[in-house]
């Protein structure tokens, strides 16, 4: 029998959802133990991720592991319940290349120009974002998730862009991301805050958007001082 | 049977050289092409990889496939071979873990620690680079490999830390990885360059050599750039 599984997380981290996830869709009960930011860390957390000291962290029997797209594949290895990833190498490779483009290209420019005051800098990054949702809008032609007909890894990587992104939004006020200009982002976001599987694990959207409402200036103190980092 | 593969490489790129040892650690045959990025980049490699329009791009029969640790997962799914990912979701998850430790957190301070010239900015990021340092030595422990008695995954998402690092070390005069503080580092990086297995794809060291002494200051202006991005 597998050992117990927890997740330390924290509402309102999409890293935390990633991870949320992978378990949910594969069918794989978990305790999820919330660390209150804000505050101190844990020190269950500091013990089990000392390198980078983040949300979320898997924890599996005497195993801890974290990165939230390295627990999702550990999820996918580990568990029994529908794959993860495609079994195809070549659609998997395809799989990890977008994961990768959306965690190393895209979402800065695209949260930058969320959370950013008007203004230079801000334009550049609504430049680079609108260069770069066109080809996330392809990767999802003639299909309901980026996994094909059920939401799978590449959902997961790009799950930011559905709850989150729809919270952020709506704070914001900035819509990048629209039905008339991304019809296809726009239905698959639906599609997954909808999605059945994926239910026990999805952030309630008001408390979500109430979240992000009280923390608005903190994220934007935050992005300003990554630019200045 | 497999159909041909074939790999846009650069010599001196420290990325495609890990497609290369991911090759060349599962006996793979490749044709290797080498673009002249100081000219123009060739259509082919715009043409199969107009995202990043970098080096290196696998192509296997009519599939293309860019990124270089993406590739090293699709080599070792694909092909026959010694596998060089561990068999144990845990110690795949470590290994992704570290990888992504690599890429994402040491790379950057600890090449700007070689390339910046002298002042406060290079000295925090040597400081840097010496915080994380014995993370990765410490993953050595009583290992001749990162990935065991063999090379795997870990030690090509690494790999840069041997030649190109030892190259660079010669050129710049900084020598942060040496025989006194880190003998485990030091030790296997000279276990990786006169490995038999990867012995086809190793770049010649005087060659590695005459190639970064040949472009020092366009490396220094590199890194400058970047910092002001």
């Amino acid at each position: 029998m597998s050992p117990p599984v927890k997740l330390i997380g924290f509402f309102g981290s999409p890293y935390a959802h990633r991870a949320e996830a992978a378990l949910c869709l594969k069918g794989v009960p978990y305790e999820l133990m919330l660390e209150d930011l804000f505050n101190a860390k844990s020190e269950l957390l500091l013990k089990l991720n000392p390198i980078h000291k983040k949300v979320p962290v898997l924890i599996h029997g005497d195993r801890a592991i974290s990165e939230s797209l390295v627990i999702a594949e550990y999820v996918d290895e580990t568990f029994e319940g529908p794959p993860l990833l495609p079994s195809d190498p070549y659609d998997r490779a395809m799989a990890r290349f977008w994961a990768h483009f959306i965690e190393n290209k895209f979402i800065k420019p695209f949260f930058m120009a969320h959370w950013l005051e008007e203004g230079e800098v801000r334009e550049a990054f609504v430049k680079e974002a609108k260069e770069l949702l066109p080809l996330l809008e392809e990767q999802l032609k003639g299909k309901r998730f980026f996994g094909g007909d059920a939401p799978g890894y590449l959902d997961i990587a790009a799950s930011m862009l559905a709850p989150t992104r729809m919270a952020v939004q709506e704070v914001t006020g900035v819509a990048l991301i629209n039905d008339d200009d991304y019809p296809a982002l726009s239905q698959w976001a639906r599609e997954y805050i909808s999605n059945e599987a994926l239910k026990p694990c999805m952030p309630d959207k008001d408390q979500l958007l109430a979240y992000f409402m009280k923390n608005k200036e903190m994220y934007k103190a935050g992005v300003k001082a990554m630019l200045q980092k």
